[in-house]
């Protein structure tokens, strides 16, 4: 039984378009350019919520991927429209946890679902909180 | 004397937003991924023109790149929106060469200026009517 | 507590050394990246038992991951080296898990630990006995 | 004509092995992944003469490219081993014009062709002396 996706169950949405350059000779997306979907709209989700990675890494403050789920239901191909959804869900003080989706334009079929766990550091790499996740669920 | 670029120059456009992940240690995106952002612009160029890049592969046709030009102006930061254009010229019934500029937004600051010259090739490699590059000028 | 890593569980490694451009703007590996490190190893790897993906792709046989869960544990930084480890476990006729880990060098560092279910699929994307899980055991 | 490459011309040269996941989907290496094999030889290169790109990164010294110049010759395919070769040109003190050249293995194939400038940039972006260039001349 694969995984399903609820469309409706994401707070942020972003739509993307496959570039020919990330696929592959099977013609279809590579696997560890999905990770870079996932990011980017974590990233803009986060912005949008006044939490800017940039921002972040001036200051020495590090916001870490600790731990990914990934599972791949359906493959991109070249030209595809998609997009990728996002909810974060508070674990503790420096933890948080993002539940992804990508799912395919214009049927909404279910590409990917991620599981992905953040957490906030200190300097020396150690968990801390750093007010940033504090943002995030404010 | 810096190149200059003429943001009316151009055939077509594209908006971009820069991703995080497309950023190197310098905070700037890395010079390889502007090469990124050139052929992604031109393949929606051409399949505005009704050249599928992904169908030619698939039919055993070859359109490469035989030689490219960039200079490097000025450098795209993490969050900040830029456009690509592009405009093509027909050097022989062969070869075009597509005259391509990038454009920091809202201030049009010119990122890069680059020449891309392309092939259409047999199922040899070698130089060969293929139709493709008539599809782009008529 | 942190997933461990037996430097010696594995039966095969590769040795690889980070690129200025897979570090992002962190002066770290991009996580995305790690995933490119593991693909690669599983890649030779498999062709060390007679199965390249490449000619695969050709013959239009396929072999997709699934599903993977990765623990980032620590970030590699540039200029270091590492190396990456696979073994292999068979589930079923068409379904293999690789165990992978990625650890620094010299020290043995471990850096990520890494669970990837691939599985062999018939032209219309089911799951299919092909022939190539059973080269991966023999 | 096609640019020729003398393999005996260049001071340093780095092997290198295609991996899968920098073939696109002709199956063959993405024009801007070149880029990357390029940059990575010209770091270790100027390593080797005590020039540390991701220190002089933290020092907040800049050595930029300002153009490049690629000859495409022959695609490389996925599996296929090569190697890049670079020299160095001294242009003035803070500019350097790097030869590069990538050949596949073992028949020295010539596969691409590369004229790299770089200049040396102060914080605020201008050319300057920055003792860098020295390092790679003396």
């Amino acid at each position: 039984m694969k995984p399903k996706i609820d469309p409706d169950a994401f707070a942020f949405r972003l739509p993307f378009e496959v570039r020919d350059y990330e696929c592959d000779m099977e013609g279809i997306v590579n696997n560890a350019v999905y990770q870079n979907y996932l990011e980017h709209t974590r990233h803009v989700f986060m912005r949008g919520r006044g939490v800017d990675f940039a921002a972040l890494v001036r200051e020495g403050v590090h916001l870490v991927v600790t731990r990914i789920e990934i599972d791949y239901l359906w493959p991109l191909r070249a030209g595809e429209s998609f997009w990728v959804g996002v909810s974060v869900e508070r674990m503790s003080p420096v933890r948080a946890r993002f539940h992804q989706g990508i799912l395919r334009e214009p049927d909404n079929r279910p590409v990917l679902k991620a599981l992905v766990t953040g957490a906030s550091l200190d300097a020396r790499g150690r968990p801390a909180r750093t007010g940033v996740l504090a943002k995030l669920f404010d």
